[in-house]
């Protein structure tokens, strides 16, 4: 474990703008990074699950890597996702996501199959043995259905194989137990992100180190302010900023019932993006349903109660 | 949907050896392929969950599918499971096992993302759209945390989509609907196998059409005098011979609380293939937890007490 | 553990006649009770999930009991659920209904707080301690969120301390454990009765003596002749039944996405009693969601589909 | 919904203490009251949870109200549980309770049997319109198997069926929907409780209005401490004090593999209350498993830590 501060800030998951056609549309993803960079923020995460990273083949994601790294070219730390079911197959992700330069991985806990703490261990093992960046556990129970415990994390932690977590359990008693446990063991580089964008000053006041918001997409400026009112001490400024991104967060739910939760948060945030002039086409990957034009519409009133458009 | 008999008979999973180095024994995995085919099977199923397919880099998913491939030459028909996560991927897979010469693919629900009935029908449209060959559906609501419903299975065949089902969920009412609902639609070409291999003769009875059983890998023999038997209508010789597999099924539970049921169940079936001179490993892919020397002495009983070795 | 033959034959788990105040109807229970004898039942299961227990309070609960003990009047056994959250609640119902002189008592697994299978064990045990009557074990995960594994109930027969299963876990490779496991360890008096009402020739088939069929309330004469055909060796006559059955069933769908699935089929249920006559409301108990016009008219084509009405 | 302000404050869920025969044992159960106003708590919650209530029989329950409603006298609100499986048994409860001079009531959602959200609204319109005195819904996934939602919650509000919740689901996002939602449409007089007894001062800090700590039992004046920090603003000891609590908190996870997490927690509450003094038996009720004197050791020493022994 290093002396060096843990990775911090506001580290959004990059959306991935796709043409109608669904090939990556690299000239939008290249205007989203620059909207995000202006926004402030403190790194970038790709080919997570709001990249819609399990719809996106080998290609793609390759793509992705490249045009980003290329793009940022060193102004902030590009954590890349590694997600698919187990070590062996992560560890092909992590080989080509280190040869396209990302500075850091990102990986869940293995799916699919049936786990175990033991295995969940050694996957991350595995894995790190053949990354030469730093490995960020990626705790997301609702699409790995295991949940990664403080005692497996931390003593990864102690052992130099997990450089952090971005935790998007929802369980800020899980999220303050791994804090105080790196606290207690001397493991403070250990860096601790949320994933829950709607209680971020709640796990910045806990002791987090920063967030990696999926809303951050559509209002990075939102979360910069709300990081930086935390980290200047003034919570009463970060709680009404996160009150106000709360309010934004509704129009996730714009999808009816024709479609899967995930169609519909994903769309949104494409479709904001779309509407804000950052991406050319609110298209989503398949086998998502794109939202409706009466969909769309409520994005618009969400953007338009924030004043984002 | 053609007017074709339905695919039928035991196919069994075939497991992938591994080398103590954990690259794919080819030598181990022709001798297996031998195993079940003087057993009698009817057809082969690579890269499936038992295969652990989930486990397999795409490099010895592409090794497996052209040693089967090549070795079989034809004598049964040899289907592939393009395991992953969404339609987008699961295209790239169903290319290369098309490039490789399989007959046919085996395509579970979306998982990862949260997912819907409409997605899971445009998920599988969208893979039988780049497939040459039929496509079967896979229904694993263990690892899948989805159900596949009757209704759109049979949309799916009706249209030409689906070419079949391998039903692993161990739901026996569903599996039921499935049958009465083909038979009611007049879609009798398409295939229902059964994954569930402790209730294969009642499957048979209610219509099904073959079965897909890990413990086949083991002793396919039992399996085809099981079908046999219900072929030629003497059930009763199906029930004790499905009796006597229930009891050597067992055999998946030797592992104790240091693994999951995945690591103690393919471990299992490794050790017996290789208890019993088929394969020259028993090693499993990472992050599997081995069996240990008590829990492998404990797989030699139950072979013993069945006359396997 | 007696050496009495196993309980068998088909058991209905009886549905509880409200008047439009949400009171029993006893004038409807006892025509109920009725209609059942004359279809040839073999027993009666008053209080279970079908009968609405989780929904009567004791007071009601009381009124079954003596309202069918008194006039069944020892034709057949009547057994009586004892459904609650543990064993100190379960034994208060467990003397009510041996007070009012059922003849065995059925109890699920604890729910609300979480379990573990020595706690599973301990509940069984505390309740039979108290019971005078044979204790029978109900498997029914949806509602309870356990699962009774074959060691348990098996280990629980042998030390006497429950009589016999009643399975309604759709896991029939679990059904046919226990059965096999009886059989191996000389516990053939220890009866298995299947809740599938879907599957019941192949529940039969494997070995289990009965089944408690809530659409039996409906069609009891459409079980006891499945029932019938099985016992006299005619397997053909069995499934030809269990699929005009399975059909039938169809009609617990009918409810819209306005209600549970729980108040669509147990609404079901009694609306196809109230349009044959049998009961004169097809009222639910609160918090249950009525059918609606149209649902119940989909409800009498499945009769007239069935010549039931 | 009236204008008052919310309930607020520490108000914890008053554990029962039982004779070693496992009749309630009241002396304890005053001396434990007793205990908890001495600490300064604000309310007590009976026949929670924590209470054991789904352990306790109708008597058992009765006692428990008269007991503490005799002993408080008025001092602080009693609240009294009214846990069981829907409205019409909520009901007999709820009756019971008013009469012993409960001054509000505390239910569930229907468990059991599947529900829908229109169910969980009428249920709750029932339960209230046979209570005197004010009902909080209680949100408890993990032992109820459905989620309350802001929606469902405000519109109740709104109606004057709810007048607050406690909310042990551990969702602090859902938690906040609340806040705001009553925020916004003007619901200030209906309380929002929270039972996460890890995170209060985050949730304090959302808005809540007090917490229902099971580890209040133990801590009264621990949780007491962090109350009044954060109602004078004192946030950063509220957050020291919480983080002392939660370090107090592993004595939940004492017990072996040998029970269950609900044997352990329940049983390391009460054999903490035996090692302070404040009750004469650690008994648990049945079928619950016990501590063992390794495992009451580690109580011990979780105590002696904290100096509360």
């Amino acid at each position: 474990m290093s002396n060096a501060a843990p990775l911090s800030g506001v580290i959004p998951p990059v959306c991935t703008p796709l043409t109608p056609e669904r090939e990556v549309d690299t000239a939008s993803l290249t205007r989203l990074v620059d909207h995000l960079l202006e926004g402030g923020v403190h790194g970038l995460f790709v080919l997570g699950s709001s990249s819609e990273a399990a719809f996106l083949p080998d290609g793609h994601r390759r793509t992705v890597l490249d045009t980003v790294v290329g793009h940022v070219a060193g102004q902030v730390p590009v954590l890349a996702g590694v997600i698919d079911m187990t070590a062996p197959r992560v560890a092909d992700h992590a080989r080509a996501a280190a040869e396209a330069g990302a500075d850091a991985l990102v990986a869940t806990a293995p799916f699919y199959a049936r786990t175990h703490p033991a295995e969940i261990a050694t996957h991350f093992r595995t894995v790190a043995a053949v990354a030469d960046v730093p490995v960020y556990a990626y705790d997301l129970p609702v699409a790995v259905h295991s949940k990664l415990t403080a005692n497996v994390l931390l003593e990864l932690a102690a052992d130099g194989v997990l450089a952090g977590l971005k935790d998007s359990s929802g369980d800020d008693a899980g999220l303050r137990e791994v804090i105080l446990g790196r606290r207690d063991r001397g493991l403070e580089s250990f860096a601790v992100l949320t994933g829950s964008e709607l209680t971020v000053d709640s796990a910045l006041w806990m002791g987090a180190d920063g967030v990696v918001p999926g809303l951050g997409n559509v209002d990075p400026h939102g979360y910069v302010r709300l990081y930086d009112a935390a980290a200047r001490g003034d919570w009463t400024a970060a709680r009404e900023e996160q009150e106000r991104l709360f309010r934004l967060f509704g129009l996730v739910h714009v999808g009816g019932p024709h479609m899967g939760r995930s169609s519909s948060a994903l769309g949104a945030f494409k479709a904001a993006l779309f509407l804000c002039g950052v991406i050319a086409h609110p298209t989503t990957a398949l086998p998502q349903v794109p939202l409706d034009g009466a969909e769309i519409d409520q994005v618009k009133s969400f953007l338009s109660e924030a004043a984002l458009i």
